[in-house]
């Protein structure tokens, strides 16, 4: 005996997002079929409601829930010359959590990886190109992560965007706040040497 | 600025799933906003319908499809004398995977453990001693999970069975098969040597 159709999709349907394996799938199932069938239903509604309702910003490609464009790039409060580009829509939320910028955003939606099959035309990057053309941009500041995609994303971007005119600028790499030396490993303890800045002028 | 109302809503409803982390809540629902939406679809789909079609049997309380007694207790060539009980409909499918069972099954929905709120009356102890009294079963197969909360539900079934006439067993513990006795945990080893096998004769 194996599971009923029904309950097999339920699990493959469950199996196919990410981070979620076979055994957690099953788990997932179970514990809906057991569930009250509102929670389900709950669930299941939520799916659909955000596929209906929210959609990409036509010009930062920022998750928008009625409009065009998401509410940063409606918001007139925020400055038109710096953009910070990153690769997800979920680092917006990152970013805007350190209430350290006021500027606009651009997602790329991935990172350069070849092996992986994400070339330049995969992501945003002919977007951001039309923006800076286009609008009153002074900076960029690439917010990629600071991994091998991210670097190389980095890397790209300014190749391209700095005969544009604009400046181009990285996010730092070094010791997070609170670190430890002694348990740093020696790429970022590398990075923060290099990015050292001046103190006490 | 935090995440939409709807977006929102996505995570909390998969942040409530069993093994499901606020971060992997946000991963699955960033993915779902990005992909197709047949496949979100998909998903909420499967979800309705294994609400909709499948129940709990009424003999077993193992998963049923399309009636009121699931599969195997519809199919007139499982022995009707032996009755293995397991506490999820999940772990039928792992005894049924090994071929060696023709029996019927009882699913308790749990295993006893007062401390997380579920006592006897918490579990199907009351509908197998029922079944226990109107059907023509010889041997009752214990096979809960070997943990404390397994063993404490076996010694209790044990408890309740033994003085209506039947024959109580529990599955074997000890080393798994291609298992090391080097990498045994003692309480494994211990069971293995309590629950040996006369070999030779």
């Amino acid at each position: 005996m194996s599971y009923s159709s029904t309950v097999q999709e339920l699990i493959d349907q469950f199996g196919r997002l990410p981070g979620i394996g076979p055994k957690s799938a099953q788990r997932v199932a179970f514990y809906l079929l057991k569930a009250p069938t509102e929670d389900a239903v709950r669930l299941s509604r939520a799916i659909v409601d955000a596929k209906e309702r929210v959609s990409f910003c036509e010009r930062c490609f920022n998750l928008s829930e009625g409009g065009e464009e998401c509410a940063i790039c409606r918001d007139p409060r925020r400055e038109e010359r710096m953009v910070c580009v990153v690769e997800d829509a979920q680092d917006i939320v990152a970013v805007e959590r350190t209430q350290e910028f006021r500027g606009r955003y651009h997602v790329l939606q991935g990172a350069f990886s070849p092996i992986d099959g994400v070339g330049v035309d995969q992501l945003r990057v002919k977007e951001l190109m039309t923006r800076v053309g286009e609008e009153d941009i002074e900076e960029v500041i690439i917010a990629t992560n600071p991994n091998l995609e991210g670097e190389a994303t980095a890397a790209l971007l300014a190749k391209y965007l700095k005969p544009m005119g604009v400046k181009v600028s990285r996010i730092a790499s070094g010791l997070p706040v609170g670190g430890d030396l002694e348990y740093a490993d020696e790429l970022t303890l590398g990075r923060a040497l290099e990015g050292r800045t001046t103190v006490g002028e």
